[in-house]
């Protein structure tokens, strides 16, 4: 018989959510606005009432849910039923033990992790990494997001606060990161770190023809990665100098470093930069070389990550099916 | 019934083993020179010899073995009875299925695993780490060794070559490392980093009275990095100078990195390096938190390794006992 669950994404601009099938299916996808910066009590009855829609389009549907399954950012306390930690861009969500209160109100298993490890989980078993047990995924994006499957399990460590590799070290006393330490890899190979190299190449190659000059919006503050990864697949020179200096420098270190720790089978690059695609892929994968050792380098395949916004879903209702992280009442 | 194994530690300088008890009690250590660069015929005899004295040993004094542990360097391949790969500095030693021969020789089942993740095991079960789940070891020495443990058990990665974090890098671009690659963590935090340190001190300082000077051979070539922390221990400033940098700097970085991605419970501090006791570890302690997440380094405590190098022969026992990598016939 089939399996189903509810899975809720809750991020810093929507609730995402959907019915998700055992077999990878969403039906009744939604998406509404979290409001996340109006409190617990408002990110609270929002997802409660999104949760409720949800609900009433399975019964509507004689869909028969298992669970409800959360991805959050944060630290997940099963037995509190909310986090014990992290999540400071939802002011006042550390305290709400929302796990407890939709259980209380719907009455029926009630499952979260953190939604960037959800997002791994969702890419293992419905999109990249089908079949992989050893994957690091890492998300680029205002920083750099990772999450760590081992054995096709989920790790999160000791606390629950493993898979930080946006801080892992890139240069030490290098540029000051939002975390406080210096030349942290996020501040180099996330979008901070491209618009610098993007700056950089600007300023000395001015004379250089290029659509990053053309186009007024390129060369004041509004640059964005977006803007370089699409003069890049237009084949514009100074684009793809920049892309290629982004692949060889900033994220291919990283990237080599962690496949020398994990020896994984596969490495995901995700988040709002990796949508650049292939372009962006190439350069990290022709450099990939010259920072991994040739014995853990062979046995790792480097990808795109598949399923977009959706893999945070994905992921959540593998904690359903999985029974990861139950609140238990 | 108490449990016994018969433990061997095949090392670059010599053959080391003993009876070991379950309980971590070990009986009839021998040591003998393992002869590694004189072909794999030669280690093959030495390992079949030592080992026979060992079962010899046990029949003598009437304890019953379990098995055969072997600690050696390169990565196990329990189906052939050898090597898969690694072990560069033991010529051969990749084709000779010695655990098949072992099987063959003695009828008893036969265990082998990587030496430098066999330590870690040996510090967990029985050293530094008892008790704790998440557990990342580095051994400073000529390069950096790695051990992983997670949940409580080895993790060596897809293929068994996780746990290079030497190999992390600390500057990219930096030192040219033995592997090829350049800036990794073991160019700045294993012994060439450290006298390079200490070379770059003992240059801009040399006016100034330190042990360092007034022993003549540590002007010279022949400088230790046990020469610099004996100095330390007897508080001369310029040695001590020297080793807060090799914590502040080359240590504390790439440890904090680990503990960022792996947010394990411990960290063991560990090779001939950390022989320098405490004041190598204070240096590294006083400094951790620059390069540390505070959540991570929360729940995490560092320790210097227990048992020296007798961690190999422990963590050899610790695969017959928990039959790990056993050879099949």
């Amino acid at each position: 018989m089939e399996r189903f669950a509810i899975s809720v994404d809750l991020g810093g601009t929507n609730l995402k959510g959907g019915i998700v099938s055992a077999e990878g299916k969403i039906t009744g996808y939604r998406s509404v606005p979290s409001e996340v910066t109006d409190g617990p009590a408002l990110i609270m009855e929002n997802l409660i009432g999104f949760t409720d829609d949800l609900m009433q389009d399975s019964k509507r549907l004689s869909i028969p849910v298992e669970g409800i399954g959360i991805a959050t950012p944060g630290i997940i306390d099963p037995d509190f039923g909310g986090l014990t930690g992290g999540a400071d861009n939802l002011p006042g969500w550390r305290n709400t033990p929302f796990m407890k209160i939709l259980y209380q109100k719907f009455s029926i298993p009630v499952f979260a992790h953190n939604d960037v490890t959800a997002t791994v989980l969702g890419e293992v078993r419905y999109g990249a990494g089908i079949g992989r047990t050893h994957v690091v995924m890492a998300s680029f994006g205002t920083g750099i997001g990772g999450g760590i499957v081992i054995n096709g399990k989920l790790y999160d460590g000791a606390t629950g606060y493993a898979g930080e590799i946006g801080h892992l070290v890139f240069k030490a006393w290098g540029h000051t990161c939002t975390c406080g330490m210096r030349g942290c890899w996020e501040e180099y190979a996330a979008t901070r770190g491209i618009l610098r190299i993007a700056r950089h190449h600007m300023k000395r190659d001015q004379l250089k023809q290029s659509i990053l000059f053309e186009e007024s919006q390129f060369v004041n503050e509004s640059l964005t990665p977006r803007d370089i990864f699409r003069a890049a697949r237009k084949k514009d020179l100074l684009a793809l100098a920049i892309v290629d200096e982004i692949g060889r420098k900033n994220t291919a270190v990283g990237l080599g470093s962690l496949i020398n720790i994990f020896d994984p089978d596969m490495v995901i690059v995700g988040g709002g930069i990796a949508e650049a695609g292939t372009v962006y892929l190439n350069a990290i994968k022709s450099h990939i070389q010259d920072w991994t050792l040739p014995d853990s380098l062979e046995g790792v395949e480097i990808v795109l990550a598949k399923l977009g916004s959706r893999a945070g879903i994905f992921g959540a209702s593998t904690l359903v099916f999985d029974k990861i992280n139950r609140y238990k009442e």
